[in-house]
């Protein structure tokens, strides 16, 4: 294996996590309490350890305290002059050439955990979740199928970054395994609904956005300011269940289809990690309306990957996509989201929406991989999936790569149990 | 003015707040700290002095600083038996024939303040909200106007409590005054849609509950046990731009149309006060799936009423109505929201949905008032409204009464401002 020497913690070549990451999380240690923590390489280290020691004495970090807290949400509302310092003091704390901490080896031994050794927690208390329907060959897609192939995108879509309110208290960290949800379904055949466990279970490959500083009602973000507010970003699988969906949404929403569980990677990888990898959107034309004009490099080159694997089976990859195709860049949905004076916290939750690309192979959800199920896709052990089944693990990765530094995410994991009989 | 007397308070005959209510507020005396209240007549307690000085020591609360807390949150999640233990000491401590507080003038002194002299703070921190639709003759009015007047309820509005996640941030107390959001309006007669301050300022005439017990992801409650999980209920005014919604709410439901204000009444009556006023609720047909069938009486006959009030004239009452003509009612919509493994947290707001009865005077928004505008309301000052005005008053009030025993909630008052200039 190829390692990389910025570090002197050892970061193979095709790690996530190189000395130019440091995101933030929240581990939960053998025997310790939940703490605030990031990663390098296959390591996590202890910023409560490291602050107990005062090695960030001299940053002026207004409450050392939120270091031991069970969430983000506190060292957020430090506001990102702190938070960045944190992040320059750490990736001079792990600099090769730096022994100051190498040296301290009771800080070391204190301070550092292997990853297989801790569970990661939630790392924010999610205050308000919004989840956008932003890229455009997703929204085409869906409505190629359930509306017009003809027209199939709506009249507003092309002037404003749709989007709706979602459940804040069923989103959870990778690793939590998922019930099949009950709900109302209407087969097309009965007069009436019946209740039942979902049998169009579906993904959604979405990025999330991560605010760290708050608005008070009234105010509102243009898009030049907007990356001020935005601390980080995670992967997020929004699960879906199409059958439910499609009873209920009607007149006002996604509701119950959406609501049983939403699974994102447990490090929030801020937004300057991510400054490297910029690049220009897509043009909008239609022209938007000057509050939503915003000048480039306003989206990110990420790349994605979703993988199915069957109970005690190889994982087959089934989509590659990447979140740059986004025909509404994040600047633009928080500028949307707060026009109308609505406010934000310190800890709301910013979904993309389904991230597909133009090819099959790129789209980012069961429903247009198996496009209804008319398609099945067949994987690797023999097996069909229209939809996803019992016992199916769904693992989503993403990394940006470029002259040499990757920068990822690490993975949001997914298993989907039976659902409870009611 | 005529009084009760059966609490050594003075509580006027027509006072929402009769010793059978004992409400649970957050006040902000001048000069102190927000801390947790009650109110008989138009007096405020604080439970905060109450506390400090013993009165609560013999009820086994399992921590007393949620009485110093500035949101309700802690004090809800002791639990009803805890919470009820309280609502029935206040009761006591309260009544005409017992002395104990009364005689303890330096307590009396600290803890009880004129209502007109406390500020009332937003009582809960709103973990997640949402709104349902349950009126059926709110939905028939609606379905009539903008889809089929044949056909007006959608196929699934009568086998499902029909609802959206809505945006728990801009939930804020009564008395907070409202901009008048900017937005994207789509007129008929342009191609394009324009930016600016919503033409249809709207309310919408509901009440919402709040639960005090949390459930954890992949549990359901079942129609029969949901009164556990309520802790109470506000007047809730969900405040609408009808042209912001018109043009952003298809496919995925309303979003900034709604997400600029809305405000609720500073004191939740609970579950207990209400029960004397339990009424059978509507028969509903066809017959709904096992999971949402309920033995009644599961309604409550709460009066409602709207009044408008321009700047500096007297409001008119332009709305009666009731909560009784509910068709779904609240333990159906808990059962409904969870039944997919949703789990609700302590804070938690559920909205009913414009409460609208069978005549014109009873609908609850001016969208169907004023018949989308088609029939003006005529005001006592002369002019019109076929929406709301800036600096217009929209008060809301709510209260039970039967055989001499008289429960309310106060109002949810909201002036409306005019909008920022972007």
């Amino acid at each position: 294996m190829k390692f990389q020497n910025k570090s002197w913690i050892e970061v193979s070549a095709d790690s996530d996590f190189p000395i130019e990451n440091i995101p933030f999380g929240i581990i939960l240690p053998d025997g310790y309490k939940p703490q605030v923590a990031t990663r390098i390489g296959n390591t996590a280290v202890s910023l409560s350890v490291l602050s107990d020691y005062g090695y960030f004495d001299d940053l002026n970090i207004d409450d050392m305290s939120v270091f031991c807290e069970p969430v983000l949400n506190g060292f957020m509302a430090l506001g990102k002059k702190q938070t960045e310092a944190v992040r320059k003091r750490l990736m001079e704390l792990f600099n090769h050439n730096n022994s100051q901490l190498r040296n301290d080896r009771g800080v070391v031994d204190n301070a550092l955990f292997a990853i297989s050794e801790v569970e990661m927690l939630l790392p924010v208390k999610v205050t308000d979740y919004t989840d956008f329907y932003s890229s455009i060959e997703h929204a085409t897609n869906v409505g190629k199928m359930f509306r017009n192939p003809e027209n199939a995108l709506l009249p507003n879509w092309k002037h404003l970054p749709v989007g709706y309110h979602g459940r804040s208290s069923s989103i959870v960290v990778s690793g939590t395994g998922i019930l099949r949800p009950n709900g109302q379904l209407k087969p097309n055949d009965t007069g009436r609904p019946v209740f039942g466990p979902t049998k169009q279970m579906d993904f959604e490959l979405e990025m999330a956005f991560i605010t760290g500083k708050q608005t008070l009602l009234g105010e509102s973000i243009a898009t030049e300011n907007a990356d001020e507010y935005i601390f980080g970003m995670v992967i997020f699988n929004d699960l879906s269940a199409r059958d439910i969906q499609k009873w209920e949404y009607v007149p006002l929403g996604p509701f119950l289809s959406k609501s049983f569980g939403s699974v994102i990677s447990p490090w929030i990888v801020t937004l300057e990690a991510l400054a490297p990898f910029r690049v220009e959107g897509p043009k909008q034309n239609p022209p938007v309306l000057p509050y939503l004009q915003t000048k480039g490099p306003e989206n990110i080159d990420i790349n994605l990957e979703v993988l199915l694997q069957p109970l005690h089976k190889n994982p087959d990859t089934i989509c590659r996509s990447n979140f740059k195709y986004m025909y509404w860049n994040m600047r633009q949905q928080l500028a949307h989201q707060t026009v109308n004076g609505c406010n934000i916290n310190v800890g709301d939750m910013y979904a993309s929406g389904t991230i597909s690309g133009t090819e099959p192979g790129s789209y980012g959800s069961m429903l247009e991989l198996s496009w209804r199920g008319e398609k099945p896709l067949k994987l690797s052990d023999g097996s069909n999936r229209t939809f996803i089944n019992d016992d199916d693990t769904i693992i989503m990765r993403a990394h940006c790569q470029k002259e040499g530094l990757r920068v990822g995410f690490g993975e949001s994991v997914t298993k989907i149990l039976p659902a409870k009989k009611n």
